[in-house]
């Protein structure tokens, strides 16, 4: 996937008002395999899935499944940026912090609350084909659980 | 409301491609009486919502219209995590913090920051007529204030 | 821009479901310039982007191109809020917390971190031409790096 610099960004959005009479509404599963506590960049299979469906124009609205995993566009340049995260939200809903619900393991409630600080939608404009994201952005499937699993994701094509 | 299963998704998601001439484009605002500090599952309320227009496919877009309210997709199944994000959030945010905006009481600066940390709005996709959730997940409208009060949410339905 | 009160959004809500068949479907980048550590309201700039455009119902989807700035929805009436919220977000995020990524300067890692707490993108809905948002409720743009700098938001109109 080649990020768009601000210059590309500007041309390819001076495209004319369209006021087409077919919509492309599309929704589909998209499932990933995951690391225990990954933070992993799906950037390129979102923008593959847009390529395959040759949409050109709308929003992908994107929704996890999950309530112990999240999504989010954050920094595609520093792996130190998502240590830092990981040790941020760590540090904010650590485990083992006398919560009520403990039955699914230690690392159970933090993760429900690290989705609640994060986003489990996210709803991101294409212009050109391409998803439209800052030089140093990335969107994100942040596995918040010990272990890896399958995490899904619904992608929805809205536009033309 | 009937939660999907994953099984269940993948048999929803196997529709084809529509490319439709006529979209719905409604608005509607949806109040809710709410008891104090309270997390509550709004998932069927905005199901009905969906099925009332006949509704089959395309973007739900909820915003609530108040600042120290908020909406949040969490876990539907433990009414021990609702109240373990609520002690988390008046842990980050505690009352008498020392803030400068104190005059509608000490519950309300708190209650513009926990808004902060979760949402003002979210966008969940149909299919089939059903809101695509996981099995676990639910919609949630959460009141910050101490008192409950009636919160307005704009629901606007964008698909066909 | 004229903030709706719960009876006017009532009464632009009584529209009747439209099914139209020409859908508006256009992206513009707007860019701001703004200064260190500033909580900016821009309600108003989108609002006038919409009547430039003539858009009268449907979703304004906003994006913000950069990781160390972000969206939220707050309240417009007291910059006490404003100044609570950084003050807040500081506490939470602070500078020289002994982060791997260090090499931007003190400000930056907090700047990524406030962002993955609050919004790179929101959804609004407009109805009868105009932003649907509470009487209390503004459109922010949130600077976290210590100086301003220009930032360039993705306003995406789909509707009518």
């Amino acid at each position: 996937m080649i990020y768009l610099t601000k210059m590309q960004i500007r041309c390819l959005l001076s495209t004319k008002e369209s006021y087409n009479s077919k919509v492309m509404n599309t929704i589909e599963q998209v499932s990933f395999k995951t690391k225990g506590y990954q933070i992993v960049n799906i950037t390129d299979a979102i923008q593959e899935f847009v390529n395959r469906h040759n949409f050109v124009k709308g929003l992908v609205n994107l929704s996890i499944l999950h309530t112990s995993a999240s999504l989010t566009v954050q920094e595609n340049a520093s792996n130190d940026v998502l240590s830092d995260i990981k040790t941020f939200l760590s540090g904010l809903a650590p485990e083992y912090a006398n919560y009520l619900h403990d039955i699914e393991g230690p690392d159970d409630m933090p993760a429900h609350l690290k989705t609640l600080l994060t986003n489990t939608n996210l709803t991101i404009s294409v212009a050109s084909s391409k998803l439209i994201l800052g030089v140093w952005q990335g969107i994100y499937l942040c596995e918040w659980r010990k272990f890896g699993q399958s995490r899904s994701i619904i992608v929805h094509l809205l536009g033309e």
